[in-house]
């Protein structure tokens, strides 16, 4: 259950409208990597979570911070679009050298279908999808998507920073880049009690017995492109990082171990191309209908 | 520029069809973390990398791999498609148990659209979208993002490998549980491999100065939760992850560092609900318009 | 800003487990009407709503509860994953009749990508929307809007009410039921509100001058199918709602009041089929260029 | 059946091109509350309509109306696309300060995809979709939606009205908020005819039993926000809507009604987090399996 | 503008209900393939046709039949979902084997949202898209789609017919397959016309300068794929289609005619890996900024 | 299984950097027609493909070289957006007129999210989607289908070539369209081949029985427009291009066939609107439940 204050997380306003600064922030807003994406993927991860304690918790304390981004986030679009060129003969009268890059950088939604405010889409207006989200029941595999979520977050934040001058915009990003940076350092810290308390490691799902994996495949990284210098790095030859104690190992020229890739003849009521009429064309036999 | 081999990079036939599990394998082929996005996202980060050698030819070798998992996935599921019932009436008629939850299990379009074969799209029928692919042009963050995908396309097919009895299947899902198991070795051992290089550090991207961050908040753990348990993992009092020797610390009740949420009025010709016609409505002043 | 608290707004648990209900319940958390629809559309025309005090304040109260009531269903929607068939094989051993059914109508994401969870997409997997939002800054329009979204939301659930008999959902379906029925009360009577206060009206928006409409086609009723029931209603004949004192009429056969539908030439670097070489092409004159 | 007619249901010619406004028009073409979707759902509501006579055909005649809409919005995109400028060498040669907003402003796709011509998508490039057409089957709900898609539509044009200076464009955008205007007044109208002939009330659907409701919170406004001014609208004290001769009432501070939100341990066979090995971890008893 | 008739273009009755038969209809209606996408193709290449006369009037016919075939499926499976089985409980009671395996196979949203009617949406819930129309402005490049969106059309549908015994849905499924066979041979007429009338030809389109080509590319069959049957039809020697009175010709090991693909360094706000830190990595110099 | 080279297929370099025109080369790499889709399409229809042989290679064989032309725009976006501008203040410092059309025509995602580099969405954002690909099983329906993609991608590529001045640029174009040339041929020629062989003919799939067909509908073209100039073309009279021997024929004013539109009452537990509670509305019988 959720509680709502009217009070902002932080604020700051900014010095005037710019309705394409408006738009791009739509990106960490609504975009893959935005904050709807956090707020949501920590939330069902959390009610999701079969395990009780410190990990669901931490999962839906986390979400919960989150939807208060959102709601910043919001906030200051709205405020950017406040005083927005309406049209381009509006642009054109203005005679600001400035206006007819931003009346062209600018989001025709946010005014026809928003009236001036903020929605759960991207810079581009693409709608924010649920298939963002994943929960996948494995927090340590989820856990390590959080912290690369933050990552590609902060990233977005800071080069929305140097897309600006206008200070109030800069401040509010700069809590938005510190908070990320809090974020990745607290999922790392996550994932490494995982493997402290013995609940799961590498490979992820480290319970998945390795006896039944082909294993003469899962140390030798293959080559599939031409030159040498995929054998440079430690990948090519370094000790196994899942604790095996062997060692990765570089295969240049991969090899096939199957054979022609070829189909049984198909049923004729699907009335695909008939196989078996052309000179040369052996499939393969029919697999037993059960 | 790419070339194709027509033998598999490994091959295994089932031993019977199964419309049913023809239909779970598509999650791993053209979900979002199957075959199709790693295939996609390795060549794309590899084709915007920006620095030549070593990692840049390592995603395009992998993706390039992958793209023959995709191959060997469609081969697997067209063969399990061969034979599949063809109508309510032929399932009732064969008399097996087993059929009528293949038949209600199965995908139509595998027989109307596909004729008996795979397509780019998920075990529930929604399409592949390049909204799965990131590439950042960052490759620290892209690293880690794909020892993740690896870690989830694990976990899916260990889940795969639970649901059928038939070796052949097993077969081909115990090579693929091997290659996700080198491939997560690799992207770790690669994203170390950056950071051994001087090349970018935590939090991603490093270069970003820490200074111009709001400091207070980058160490800070909130719990907008209630109850204690968040404050029960190294998160909310070990060493900071970043390297910057200071301390992660608990803040058992966030407090809010801004004011009330309120807006500026709004221009009348967008015709939304005006505001300043109710007691007690003091909105933002406006600001000025350029 | 948001608190979370570790108690369910409110809690049943299902007598046992059924795939194929759990999957159902997707709908009414992740489609077009679900829970996340109502929760983020309330939210978001809070935030955006440029008049402070009542008509916020409760946009944003009541998008906070129905997060409350996302939560309850994903926790329904996990226990009723529990000990779902993890194969056909299984399904055939257990001998149950209902089994099949179950199998054939479960969800195979539920399993294979969420772990036994419930995530953001409807109950044929499509993943929940950003475009299902709407927040148009019209505060009349959009409670219009919401009194319909609980009513489309009570309609689903009560179809829901008919398709178990497991006492513990229908509990929780009860309880839904009933908050849909505050809900569209509560939206209807802010819109009268809306109207009371004097600040919107029909037609929304109340503030475009109707003299700038072509009014002749205000009030005219045209029926475009044939037959002459469409006379039979009072949208034929009586008042018009928009309390102007005229009469709604109908338009027996409606007339074409434009000619016929032509277009300039076109550029011919866009390479289309080019007009004007057939006999008889007589295209528009191009407008003028600016 | 349809039959179409080449004479256009209304016509206007823009004075010039202008690209940048053919894009905006776009919005109300395909977008989430544009003519393609009014079109559509009427249809598919009379398609559905299980009750012959006067209703079905109303929404049948309307949608077959808002076909002749969807033409007269293409044609107008197609002519205010003739001479729009090709490349950013061409808008910098004719020293237009006017033309650089409209080529940032206008959709790439109008020319490279489509030729100079008009699409089912947004004003944003996001493709029509199925799923803004609601068909419930109920046609109380769907009438109060349908007047609610008008108020959204008319909101929308009327904003585009203010976009622009050119009488051509002036006289077909009076044209449809004219019929905006009156379509809001017939949906309006045919609710009230379905209440009046007895089909169905309020709460909708009228019809499912209210005693299986958990009635007790059917009357609850509660305040999920800080703050009094929830308690300020009728809201939150006058006469239920529903006719049952209760009131509304408001719970300042909700309360749980349900406990701890806590899971079954999970299968194995999933690879999820384990449950139940760290202290404290108290998780439900697993459901019964069938 | 267009006019709707109540009588159907044609009409038959289904035997029984069968909500996995109507679930299938609904690829053939809503698919990427069916009847939504040629209604809505045929009608927004008439509307874009700058042509007037007997090409743009053939658009617009077929598009306006195609609406009323959208109608004819709608009523089917409507007809179908009468007397569909609501729940598992429902299922199970009726001991009738095949019920099973329908409630498996039936759309869960046909009943939960549609009150047992049709939708725009495939046979797997994918809401059909915008983005299946293509109008190019080019008749000759459309019309060839337009042969081939029948092909697959009357393939759909002859599939169909496979996986039923019911008269009533056989019935139907003759006239939609005599439909798709006229259209099929309408369209190739219609494309054989624009030839015959000298608007375009091969290369679609043929009046892109040839010698702006890089020619020598434009007859070489390239064999990317090992094995030599590549080389064995007559695209890999006969003459060229075109009428250039050329030959194609096999490449039979393509060669890279581009050096090794580098990029410049990058601007470093944007904080991606930097280039030039490691050795050997010589990037692109950077391109002249204007 | 495939092989990466990393020497480009064919390469240019644009003079300098043009983030508007890195946008809309976005179209023909990751549009619904652009290079994604045939690469995708090629190898899904050969792995699909039953027969093996020269069909099925010259499929895997040519995606393979489209995903070599994937590669080679995802090069030439990266170059152009090389510089590009970072803000609108850095626009206007620069002070020349046409920075300002080229940043509102950039796409903010180039930056924010790829950092500078291509990504598989099309020139108004829209993600790739696997929707695009078909690969039905039928080779003629396909092979006919891959000439048309070949054909609205040679357009798109065309018009593209006449939206810049930059020889770098036009070079590659003019590669592109040779070898949409090219391709064009090819599956016009494989097609005959098909045909020739005598796999399958038209009306495509040929292996169905016309007899089955309500023939009498498939030799009509039905004029549902009104006008004569439908009768103008020789679909209106021709000879039939199914080679039957008959001739198509006109129906200047289609007949229903069917009767008036009418459904069954409906079940009552889907609280649908009820049928038969207003004079005249008379449904149909219900069909027998099973």
């Amino acid at each position: 259950m959720f509680f709502h204050m009217q009070d902002l997380q932080f604020d700051a306003k900014p010095e005037g409208p710019d309705a394409a600064f408006a738009n791009r922030l739509q990106e960490v807003l609504g975009g893959k990597w935005g904050e709807m994406t956090v707020a949501m993927q920590y939330l069902y991860q959390g009610w999701n979570a079969r395990l009780p304690g410190k990990y669901k918790d931490l999962l839906l304390a986390t979400g919960t911070e989150e939807l208060g981004h959102v709601e910043m986030l919001c906030t200051m679009i709205a405020r950017l679009l406040e005083g927005a060129p309406m049209s381009v003969q509006e642009t054109a009268q203005k005679n600001n050298p400035m206006l007819a890059a931003v009346y062209g950088a600018s989001n025709p939604q946010h005014q026809i279908v928003n009236g001036a405010g903020a929605y759960p889409q991207d810079s581009q207006g693409v709608p924010w999808s649920g298939a963002f989200v994943t929960s996948s029941g494995n927090l340590l595999a989820d856990f390590q998507l959080n912290a690369t979520a933050e990552m590609q977050g902060r990233l977005q934040v800071a080069r929305l920073y140097e897309m600006t001058d206008d200070p109030g915009i800069k401040k509010l990003l700069r809590f938005l880049l510190a908070r990320d940076h809090l974020h990745q350092q607290q999922w790392v810290a996550a994932a490494q009690e995982i493997k402290d308390d013995g609940l799961d490691g590498m490979p992820v799902p480290e319970a998945f017995p390795l006896e039944e994996e082909e294993t003469g495949f899962a140390y030798q990284v293959m080559n599939f492109s031409d030159g040498t210098s995929v054998g440079e790095g430690q990948w090519a030859g370094g000790p196994a990082p899942d604790g095996s104690g062997r060692d990765l190992e570089l295969v240049e020229r991969p090899e096939a171990h199957g054979g022609r890739q070829t189909l049984p003849p198909g049923d004729p009521r699907l009335y695909g191309t008939p196989p078996g009429t052309t000179p040369g064309s052996a499939t393969e036999a029919p697999t037993n209908a059960r």
